[in-house]
């Protein structure tokens, strides 16, 4: 499996409408979307899968350059309802890799019912593009529960891969063996918990995630009377003392939290909550992060809350990611949702072998390079004058 | 506007479901277009767009080699409701063309309504594959009611082309004008009247086809009691008379038609009749016409009724397509809902400039001519031994 920071083919995305997880009709909802389908596709070619019924709708509001396609989901959770993809670094084919999806939990704790359409996601984005896939009958993971360094390492929580509703009959070495297997890896890295009250059963893409071999970055707050401190510090301490599966140590930087967001009384309001367990009240504490953050060609496309730590947040990643241009976009509505940029993407690597995708951007570097020399040059000669 | 029987990229289909078209749930027609498109798929890629509620199950009756994707549609006429491909014969770049569709004469006398998915697929089609497409906003045209040579000429219908139901805003030139215009053609064919009892107003593709530029199949029948018999001999005179867009004679080949063929009691009794207008009954007249065949790269995949003409028409296309292999399929399940198999299905061209790939083709030729010298020059030596 390639890192995310790996050239892609494009971006998928897919439509927001469910009325429990978007307030007023998911207009809002779509309005956020929309952004960050237009900010990505300045970058690389995005896909938005849609239902039927809001087919027109969504072709009328997206920007023209933005390919609309008819896919049916039950909710617009594209990193973890669509394919994953692998590639054979020699042969430079891309294949699909299709877990199985059960929202989060299945019937144990789940987060609706039913999840078939959802199900039926990555091998429509698999057929749709005429790539073969991989299936797994009998394994459960949504690509926002794992990360990896495109070098050997995965990373992950336990609390997500070892819970319940999930994969309960495996041990966590097993579960490793399968990731290992299936993204082509060497090891995997455990972190514990994700975010305090993350729905998803603390996936990694809102803690933590690669820089680069090596290097990560890690959701941060100082304030030790929140309950994700001690979540926070537990996962520094494992990093602190793990190695990779190439053997190097981690440098890690830490990334702040935005300070608790909760829901307010009118956004509440505007859910349908057709039982006692889908409604939603004024005061729940979000699971906002920065971390959940989507690494497109050439840019990074970072949630934005209203925050005092946002302008520091996004110092933090441009320092991370100097060739990058960082993109902010106010994302508090997919946050209301229960995820953020990184959930509602899923990256579709470059086919093409390794070696001839590094020449080529190396020989694109040093054009540019070589532009730059020129300009210099130049321009002093002119200065010389 | 390419030929049908220039070179494809691939063949589209839908799934067909409409229990007001296709008895018994729609169960035989799938297995009738299901062998259509595996007879298709072995020379060529074949897509068939289906229904969300149908998707599954049309993934598993279909074989695996033809690609399934997600597609709504309101009934399963590809040929009708799909985009026409046209090519920029230099540049080798394959568009779409997306007319209007009115469910074959809208609020006049259209077969069903609503209509509003069947026209969406043009443009999902296109936007899968990612071509351009030409939008008419103000032009009804369904893809059966028209035929190309590939060399300037079309042909078509009056009584389809001028019906009330369509155009009826425009005149004959203009309508002319359109076609001619958006399929880069100099000529259009007019004859009077498609089949007797065609519902569809006499599409010209259950009547009269090209076999190559300067050479037509015409419909036909010997029976002057039947009604048929005046409208093939209306357009037998018509095409005796006519000289094509580079002013070449027309050759006529006669396809016979099957013998009138006509409703059981029990297919009628198999359909759902919501209303008065749809019912129907014992008795009815079937627009039977092997014309209605679909050519395939190298192959013709040709309607069978278990009629004593089947065998006849079978030679008479294998006579007209020499390099081709016709495979007969018995055909009633899909004449029953009012078409055949040219009607459910939609060739888009091989993209690549017209010189390339006829340079291609002919080396493949040229090759496989040497490869048949070799065999029969050793085979001649062995017989000396």
């Amino acid at each position: 499996m390639p890192a995310e920071f790996e050239p892609h083919a494009g971006c998928w995305m897919l439509w927001p409408q469910k009325p429990e997880t978007w307030r007023l009709g998911a207009k809002p909802a779509q309005k956020a979307f929309i952004k960050v389908a237009q900010a990505i596709s300045k970058y690389e070619p995005v896909t938005v899968g849609v239902n039927e019924d809001q087919y027109a709708n969504a072709v009328r509001m997206l920007p023209e350059e933005v390919r609309v396609v008819e896919l049916a989901s039950n909710d617009a959770w594209m990193r973890d309802t669509g394919a994953t993809f692998v590639k054979n670094d020699e042969t430079g084919e891309v294949r699909g890799v299709d877990w199985r999806f059960n929202a989060w939990g299945g019937l144990v704790d789940g987060l609706y019912f039913p999840w078939d359409l959802d199900e039926q996601v990555a091998r429509k984005m698999c057929d749709m593009e005429r790539l073969d896939r991989y299936v797994l009958e009998d394994f459960v993971l949504e690509g926002g529960s794992i990360h990896t360094d495109g070098d050997g390492t995965l990373i992950t929580t336990e609390e997500c891969l070892l819970s319940d509703g999930r994969n309960h009959n495996l041990s966590k070495e097993e579960i490793g063996e399968v990731l290992c297997s299936y993204l082509g890896a060497d090891k995997v890295i455990w972190l514990k918990n994700g975010l305090y009250l993350d729905e998803t059963n603390g996936h990694i893409d809102n803690m933590c995630c690669f820089v680069e071999p090596g290097k990560v970055l890690l959701a941060w707050t100082d304030n030790e009377k929140d309950p994700q401190y001690q979540i926070c510090k537990e996962n520094l301490e494992i990093l602190e003392n793990e190695t990779d599966a190439k053997g190097r140590k981690l440098e890690i930087v830490k990334l702040p939290l935005p300070s608790p967001l909760t829901l307010t009384e009118e956004e509440a309001a505007g859910l349908d909550a057709p039982d006692e367990a889908s409604e939603r009240h004024e005061g729940e504490r979000l699971p906002a992060s920065y971390i959940n953050f989507y690494i497109s060609n050439g840019a990074l496309i970072v949630p934005r809350f209203g925050d005092e730590k946002d302008a520091e947040a996004a110092e933090i990643l441009q320092a991370c990611f100097p060739d990058r241009t960082v993109t902010t976009i106010d994302s508090r509505e997919i946050l209301l949702g229960g995820g953020n940029i990184h959930c509602i993407t899923q990256q579709q690597p470059l086919a093409g072998p390794r070696s001839e995708i590094e020449a080529a951007m190396a020989e694109k570097a040093a054009k540019e390079e070589a532009a730059k020399e020129q300009e210099k040059t130049s321009e002093e000669g002119e200065a010389h004058e």
